[in-house]
């Protein structure tokens, strides 16, 4: 994987996460995985084809979903996930989804993302693909961001 | 969705689990929902790019899986699934997304899939799109297949 891609993509979900949700993101040290993500019992996925393929994955819990969902409408107190709650964090796939798009076409490197699909209850997600992980920490709790880029070649 | 289109998906996973697999498949009644899959145990997830866009999950329960992978293997009994096991779903995963190229091309429709990735554990998938859902009954079990595939347009 290309470092570029990774600060491409994390550069989308923090711009994401700072211009419109309103909240401050410090990315931690990012780890290498290989075999298992766990899923954090929410997760948004993002299938990329193009340049590079595989997935950008998003895991945080219910609790950070909820916080999410209720910055997204403006400020509210979400108690619980229904419908809307739940369209509302897969839109907020679709805005990394676009982001990472933009942050990645400046890295030249051109791409299509999926329409994101979301992932609810405790479960993993097994690859033989390596993964990196960027933890993204706020005040809303804990974004991480789980990458697996790889070149058409490779 | 095009109807063209979920056939060709049913042709390719029908011709992975019986050329590949020697196992005899039969379509049972597609259905439609909106808003919940139910991954089953385990899922994989396609995504998809280009012409359409989207996903193709494949959900089945564990025991269906180890039976899959003893398949893969040449006949042998799995009891439990090791990496060797998940990469082995994976790979399953890749075949019926280079088949799914390939029949959705005889469809004159364009389109590149991403690498499987693999969910473990009972979840549920959610988003605002419509997926079809056909359910291939086979000796070994159930496979469902899950398609959401939208034109760029829509």
């Amino acid at each position: 994987m290309n470092v570029k891609h990774i600060n491409a993509v994390c550069r989308a979900a923090k711009s994401i996460m700072s211009n419109h949700l309103g909240v401050d993101i410090t990315a931690k040290k990012p780890s290498s995985s290989q075999g298992v993500v766990p899923s954090n019992d929410v997760a948004v996925v993002l299938g990329v084809n193009g340049e590079v393929t595989g997935q950008i994955i998003c895991t945080l819990t219910t609790e950070t979903a909820k916080k999410i969902v209720g910055a997204m409408m403006g400020g509210m107190t979400v108690d619980s996930l229904d419908d809307m709650g739940w369209s509302a964090i897969q839109e907020f796939g679709n805005w990394i989804a676009g982001s990472t798009a933009t942050e990645l076409s400046k890295e030249e490197c051109i791409i299509d993302v999926t329409p994101p699909v979301v992932n609810d209850g405790a479960s993993n997600f097994r690859s033989t693909k390596k993964f990196i992980t960027v933890p993204l920490e706020s005040a809303i709790g804990e974004v991480s961001i789980h990458i697996s880029l790889d070149g058409k070649a490779s």
